[in-house]
């Protein structure tokens, strides 16, 4: 297919990269042009203004936030220029909010409008690991779903209004901050007790908890390695935010998240703001009076 | 090894039954007789008091809370007219305190103090599947060892002060529960928005969170099946008290802990006692309007 | 002095009718024309459209949220063709990032700004005795010093940065709400331990907590009369989470803002939405499995 | 009347003064002697051991916890000894649990009970301004009635079961708490945005929070004087814990008290447990990243 590509930061590049060897052909847009000479370099065609990757069959964007999104204009103003028939596949994690105005705002040009956010960090996308929510009308699906399943392990479809996949992300999200909280005061109160923290963690993930979230999570913070981030802490703010805005507009109470939120702003006014956001196991063993290196 | 058991429940009628399987010769108490009846028609000798437990070289208990254990005078009384050399190991998940005050009654008496609480349900004790957390001195652990090692499929030793046992359960228990909410608020938050919870746990567990923990409880909070009870909320809401005691003893703060243990109680006042932990979940979706059977 | 107000609503009506006793001159608009027609009776100018409210010294604005006042163009097209010298006194309670905007969009264009938010309740603003937090630049606060003295019993000017008098003003918002919280909470105690809760609170604030916001939200909460609203839960839903939001801005954790905003949501969910904020107090009450009106 | 009491600390010698003064013979009590010595020489009769102030009509006892209360022996075992007809006066704030204990023991041996804690510090015990809240059968209060009107300003009965004026005193000391964490919250706030606290406190304690909690506490935490202590943080944590078991036994979910419950433990963990109370509000400030001497 032909496939325009926008956003190309390290996971952007590593998916696009997967598209290129799917066989789809590829024009890359990128603030910085360092990401687009590598993927050229790759066969990918260098779009010399963003409006040139609105010209095919489907765009993918991957870019950092709201802001990013609406100065590149995508949020409206680049719509109106884009070719007929053009599918919008949104893969970063935004806000219900602005999923919301984005489908609509494509609805009204008569673009079409995937919302497809992954779990997975750089790594996975580039070893095509990579899990696919989507969301979005069948026939938006149906036109996305050759490119979606050429950049993930697992496509799953979760919703008709893309809204809902971005929804489901910040689920998953709470839930990875929900785990580090978790075991950030577990283990505080297992120091304070004279119990030996890696013991507890290799108990507990190789049977209750054998899973890849608390396993490696289990042991950044065994470890105390909060530097440097595989996901800053100040993102994981953002992220428990988007589940706060979702719950305020759904009108659904969520405490755990709330809590874990104020955590993370107390860890940035710590000035933790740039380590991993597993870091809030370490602030809570700052509270409990342990030394910590977060 | 001559060994008496105290404590005949689910839990600890499993556990006898393996020492049995195991070649132990075991003397046996229950308050009630029932399941005294039938472990001696598997060849254990029943005690006629207490007391009897008491003469051989380990005395295995498995009591439900601190009361029971009083009652039958494990908290000193009987200690006075145990066996010399006698090794008692406690399978209970007791307080931090009570472990604390039992260590030194036993030290006064010159009796050994193993704690040895442990992870599973009457089935995992049944299928000798236990994950066996164990403190107390070298000399008396390696007493145990052979008695401990017939009924799990693992043994750790985390310490050599008992109640640093207690904690690890306590830690354990906890994440249990932290998982719990957590599932059940972002539950909530996607049948507000209109995604599918058995599709959300599915792609969970299949993935970052692919343990027994996440899926075993998914699956009941996606079926809200929080009857009959595998566990009951009431006796989580002790265990979530345990860490907050052990914690105010310890300082350290458990902000998710209080949380999880407001909730229970919240869950009581609406008459969910009874029903299993899971329903914790369900009082997530009720505070937040939806319907929901727990 | 020559004033405009644009805003006439329980509040702004009242605070206008003020400025007409002192003797200032009132070019007034609002949406719904019911409002002007009485204060013109009283001797105000009506204006056919928002920008007449701004050709004289001061612009008054009282208006409900952000959307009222983008709608009106106070946040930037109407400002341009303001007369020289304007300074717009903003009574409303407003997000601190907006009063960042705003004081921007107004010196970009020359025009003075003043945020000026009151406590008080209409039948407080008709007596005069609204307690008005105010800051600007001395010079703009000189200038609308005439005009703001003659609508409260007390002017307190707390910065010169605008946002600094809405920062003052959320972190009382937030008072009164906690007050509410807590009250609501050791009712339900008190009820459910069977002591007369009219009893506790004719108490506490004869004595320890003598006050107006503990006695008059005390006798609602105390009567449960949480309808007809004299400040709609749902507004101080918004008012918390101004607050969360100065926090994240200001990098400080409110943990009891949190809770508090969780609980709004919470009785939101519940359908009081539309009752007075005391009903936080019939959501503590439901929590504790008490019968309550709200 | 001939009254007896034990427990000579600031606040009970000043108790029982004020009943020397009022007339009533006095057979004193204490741990330490040199209390005991002071009020002898104001006239009160020097008990030689405990059982001594149990001979009168009544029993005063204001001891500073449940063991100090149970190593004197008013538990049980002392009041086998009691004059007939003797009341025995508690004015300690103790558990709930606890006063059902004891309201128990001492109906098991015929003897009068009458809970009666007070609101007040040394000073307002000393100027006969405290605020007693008592709680038994009409037939205690009316033996006990002439004795605690001497002792206060305001005598209020709230209940026939003793208890009942625990839970009193306690949902009272946790409104105390929660002015605390409110102010300490607000002026971190206030901090971090370059608002005056003194100024805040100063406008809002004139107002809306005209009350002497807020006035007082909001002096300390503006001005930062956490010692030396008017009350001990580390009892103001053993205070919320008594309204946390008190909501644990009623079924009452508590959050705002859990929430200031950890954040006394937190306080704890960095060394503020001596220092007052309203350190509480250091810890907000430390928690915003602000300097504080708390």
């Amino acid at each position: 297919m032909k496939i325009g590509f926008i956003g190309l930061g390290n996971m952007g590049s590593a998916i696009a990269g997967n598209l290129l060897k799917a066989g789809h052909q590829l024009t890359v847009w990128n603030r910085s042009p360092a990401a687009v000479t590598e993927l050229a370099a790759r066969g990918a065609v260098a779009a010399k203004a963003p409006i040139e990757a609105l010209k095919g069959e489907l765009l993918f964007s991957m870019l950092a936030n709201d802001d990013a999104l609406r100065e590149v204009g995508l949020d409206g103003a680049l719509l109106g220029q884009a070719a007929p028939g053009l599918v919008h596949v949104n893969l970063a994690t935004i806000s219900v909010d602005l999923a919301h105005e984005l489908a609509e705002a494509h609805a009204a040009r008569g673009i079409g409008y995937v919302a497809a956010p992954v779990f997975g960090r750089p790594e996975a996308a580039a070893a095509k690991k990579l899990i696919v929510i989507a969301a979005g009308t069948d026939k938006d699906i149906a036109r996305a779903r050759p490119a979606l399943e050429a950049i993930g392990q697992r496509l799953t479809v979760v919703g008709s209004i893309p809204e809902q996949a971005n929804l489901f992300k910040i689920a998953g999200n709470f839930m990875l901050a929900a785990a580090i909280e978790t075991m950030g005061e577990a283990i505080a109160l297992l120091r304070k007790g004279g119990v030996d923290p890696a013991l507890f963690i290799e108990v507990m993930t190789t049977s209750l908890f054998a899973s890849p979230a608390y396993q490696g999570y289990g042991a950044i913070i065994v470890g105390q390695k909060y530097e440097p981030a595989g996901f800053k802490l100040r993102l994981g703010k953002k992220d428990l935010g988007l589940a706060l805005d979702a719950g305020d507009r759904l009108q659904v109470t969520l405490p755990l998240a709330s809590l874990i939120h104020d955590h993370f702003i107390e860890a940035m006014a710590s000035g933790f703001g740039d380590k991993d956001w597993a870091a809030l196991a370490g602030l809570a063993a700052t509270k409990a009076g342990l030394p910590s290196v977060a």
